[in-house]
């Protein structure tokens, strides 16, 4: 297997990816920047894959306590062993297992935070029987949109909230989920690529309980220009993470 | 009463206002350019007010057969009088009438598009007993958000399209509300005064029994700086009324 080790310019963190599974993305960064965790919060991320965002957001936040659940035992020894390279064995815990299954796992209102970046794709992606590690962590084959909210709902303690990325044209599937588990929306943002375009990711906090009043934040602009990087974009990899990067997250 | 004249700036056309009443704002002539209507197509604007949506849609598409709603009698009355006065009889209908009798006054999936600026606030205003014609247009006293979109579901043949403006924050109660009634949101665009500000609009489309698919069409901006519209601002007044407007809505 091919792998490389990727810097993340954070508190000297390092991530073990191998393009032959599934490596992170611009989405993965923006959804660890754009989310919020205190001191003492119990954080899970579902689907996540080899770690990073767990990874990215001891980093970035006071909490200390991580859980990062992952389906595919290739992709979570993966995780293991960047928490393990980063000495985060005592912060981050990688545990193998289906998300239907959190809730037996982890325990009911267990947690402060929900992070995640689930698969995106419900639509029929040609290879009927591709249960590859990249299709599994692209499309809704091991677990649907629906599946991602209402085990985030039980697994929320109340008052707890959920941070998600999405594509955009789910947003309506997205909120009316999330309603109908009481998550309640209350921030989005839009990820644009240029300031003029359709937006190509969309961020979104939910509380467990909350009541309906939605904010929508300015756009996030990703390109000043063609091969320029917008100000918010370098300070969010700057303090998150300065490598080299593919913006489009090959989701 | 104090009146007053507003040039449309297409068509000729001219409207009668009054400002005690409620006077249109960027948010009605946003929604008529965001609004379609094809040849031959039925169009009814709810909550029309004083007639300005469908008097810059008669102007701007190529439907010729348009309803204008209104509850309330002497708002009725002004955009009557802006029909008459701009030649438009027998392509302007303006009916008084409650929109929950709608569906009795005009007959279940009649229209092809139904166009509606209805009122945005459903916190409590503080005046309980006011029933003022301005905030009747503002508030929901007179219909909810549920209302304009169960009573636009009925009204709507089957793959008939209903545009709407509204605040961002109420945008999960419309997504809910649109598919609980069976009209998919299809588009939807956020309206900011600068590009880095929260939006202060939403316009939506939605399309009577459509599959779920959204597409976010890029942000819709407002100033490029202080006192200097953008491009696309000054594009839309040109084409559907430049004359001069009050960029905060006074709903």
């Amino acid at each position: 297997m091919s792998e490389r080790i990727d810097d993340l310019q954070i508190n000297g963190y390092r991530l073990i990816q191998n393009p032959e599974l599934f490596c992170f993305g611009m989405d993965a960064v923006l959804l660890a920047s754009f989310s919020k965790a205190f001191e003492g919060d119990k954080v899970i991320d579902l689907c996540t894959g080899n770690g990073v965002i767990p990874i990215l957001m001891e980093a970035k936040t006071k909490a200390t306590d991580f859980t990062g659940l992952e389906i595919q035992e290739v992709s979570a020894t993966l995780a293991r062993r960047s928490v393990e390279l980063n000495g985060l064995n005592d912060r981050i815990s990688i545990v193998t297992g289906d998300l239907k299954d959190a809730v037996d796992i982890f325990g009911a209102s267990t947690f402060d935070v929900v992070t995640v970046n689930p698969p995106y794709m419900n639509e029929n992606h040609g290879l009927v029987n591709d249960y590859s590690p990249k299709a599994i962590a692209r499309h809704e084959l091991l677990c649907s949109l629906e599946d991602v909210i209402r085990v985030s709902a039980k697994l929320l303690k109340p008052g707890g909230n959920l941070f998600m990325v999405h594509r955009p044209h789910r947003l309506t599937d997205i909120f009316v989920l999330l309603r109908e588990y009481r998550i309640e929306p209350k921030r989005i943002r839009m990820v644009h690529s240029f300031k003029d375009k359709e937006p190509s990711m969309v961020l979104i906090e939910a509380n467990r309980g909350g009541k309906p009043n939605l904010r929508i934040d300015s756009p996030l602009v990703i390109y000043e220009k063609k091969d320029q990087y917008t100000k918010e974009i370098l300070d969010i990899y700057d303090n998150g993470g300065n490598f080299t990067f593919n913006s489009n997250s090959n989701r």
